[in-house]
């Protein structure tokens, strides 16, 4: 892997970026009830994250060490990373009050992370969905200290992003100028994907379309502000290829549209994606589709099914124009969670702003 | 609605259209189990298709009436139009000499409406999957009859296509030379999908995806012969946007990769996909990522979520060129199928044919 060459006026966001705290108190102890996740350290930046006594995946220091985050991010040409836990934390399914705890632990720990290089590294929050009243104060809570937005899961058992609690919990957002970012979780149809990572291939981007044709078909959209900043991972899941199908179905059955007074395709401007799509291809669609304000850098670091050179299909791309991969790689992104739009470069190196 | 212009050289053949008989035995009678299929006639050329107690779609004699389908070619531009069942009368989930006895049904009343215009209408089998040796049995018979391949669901319950029986199957289709056209039914976590025909629109489209990635990733490419016949339904579902991610998961999770011994984008040559994904953008992806031998006209007629002016899509596409769209029209089709590469206009007009 080479150093990425960039040029000094280009910031570089990556908002779809995951972190772990090095270890935190244990949660089944806590609350008295088992399979809550831990971490199993293994060795020198080598651990396993872990639910109950089952393996979940493979972890590095990178997920709890910011001075391996921020040389990834020297390497890779990125000013600035978002930070958000990963979905195996939320607890939607827990006691309310006991995700509330949980969420605070996260949300804490996250701000330490961001602490080594504040300029660098933002984080997202976490919220107990399951709790809108609940979720709405962790959030100002959140904000207070620092969180520049939320990550939430896309569901909440059954509910969707159209569920009335939900839909005041966004309401709340947009009230605070909080940037959700929305990640697939919980996984449709895992008895029919017990192997291969089918539910992170199959699954994810299926939630993730889910989520967004509810919003729209239930006319959620007609509802909630247009302020609402509203980002979808993986590049909007399965949405942008199918949206064809979905304008089709809109227009020639009447129980597509019963409560969605416009053609789907016409909300893509209330929302955004990140660009975790791993092919040109599919890329050129997706800025075809969402247009070129609504999409931004999002690499999934520093897991595996992460773009592995952060940024690299974007800067390589072969036929967006130089103006469109710059707001891609962070123009977007500045505009998205209010940062600072001047790349960091134009004022010190990267390693000065590590004491920043 | 106009009449399609097109040149006399381009020969058009629509490989997706559904047809239900006019009516059939009554098969909960028969069999003496409820919630079999059956069609509630309301009036002239109307018709409720039913399952049981409960309305499943409104259909109309386009399904059953050949000059009504006649009529719609023509005015469409399209010569040949391949013919299969809706999933709904698959029956695999009943006892298996049932699933035969309604497939020897359905196979029988599709030549039916194909003997009014036999160089015109062209049929897909059906046969009970859920038993293989009596698939094999009913594919022979039908192929022997006149049927050009065979239509087949993309599960059996949970046995999905790298299901020992289910490749044995298809093995057997390839002996046959029959070509096999996957459609996605019986739709993964319709609990979260209770309205707006969602599971039309993101399930559908998710199985389809993942019926692919079980035969690419469980190795089962590996064993099947390379003269298989083998296209899935709506443009391979969420397949061709999404390869990218399966691409970059193969390479850095060794679990991924466990029995799929190359990279999951190199067995793209292993199959075909129809066109219908109502998006102009969504087709340049896919055939790009397909490539232009492997990408078919399906409309999906005479369903309202099909492509209501046939072939519209591809022949008003602003980007593909003549010669590929020749391909996808019918060119592939008359390859993939074994048809009459000869558009039948230069043999006479479309009404002569219908008395051929």
């Amino acid at each position: 892997m080479t150093r990425a060459v960039r040029t000094a006026t280009t910031l570089v966001v990556d908002i779809h970026s995951h972190f772990l705290p090095r270890s935190w108190p244990d949660l089944a102890a806590r609350f008295g009830t088992p399979d809550w996740p831990w971490m199993r350290h293994l060795g020198p930046g080598k651990a396993m994250l872990m639910v109950g006594a089952q393996e979940f995946r493979p972890v590095t220091a990178a997920c709890w060490d910011a001075a391996v985050r921020l040389e990834a991010m020297d390497r890779d040409g990125v000013d600035v990373q978002v930070l958000s836990a990963t979905p195996l934390l939320f607890g939607y399914e827990r006691p309310a009050a006991q995700a509330l705890e949980c969420a605070r632990i996260f949300n804490d720990a996250a701000l330490e992370v961001c602490a080594a290089a504040p300029r660098r590294l933002k984080s997202l929050c976490q919220v107990p969905l399951q709790d809108p009243e609940l979720a709405c104060g962790e959030l100002s809570r959140a904000i207070d200290d620092g969180h520049v937005g939320v990550q939430i899961g896309n569901h909440v058992g059954p509910r969707d992003l159209n569920d009335e609690g939900i839909v005041t919990f966004l309401e709340h957002c947009a009230t605070e100028g909080a940037a959700v970012f929305v990640h697939p979780w919980d996984m449709m149809a895992s008895e029919r994907m017990p192997r291969y990572m089918l539910p992170w291939l199959v699954a994810m981007p299926a939630e993730t379309q889910l989520s967004i044709l509810w919003l729209i078909l239930s006319g959620a959209f007609e509802r909630l502000p247009r302020s609402l900043k509203l980002c979808f991972a993986h590049g909007g899941g399965s949405f942008p290829y199918l949206i064809g199908r979905v304008d089709n179905a809109w227009r020639n059955r009447d129980i597509v549209r019963e409560d969605c007074p416009r053609l789907p395709s016409s909300y893509i401007e209330r929302f955004s994606v990140d660009a975790a799509v791993f092919s040109a291809d599919a890329l050129a669609l997706l800025v075809k589709t969402m247009g070129e304000e609504r999409v931004m850098l999002g690499s999934d670091y520093p897991f595996p099914l992460g773009e592995q050179q952060v940024g690299s299909l974007i800067r390589s791309h072969p036929t967006l124009p130089p103006a469109t991969r710059a707001k891609l790689l962070g123009g977007n992104a500045a505009r998205f969670f209010g940062l600072d739009p001047e790349p960091l470069a134009s004022e010190g190196s990267r390693a000065a702003s590590l004491s920043a």
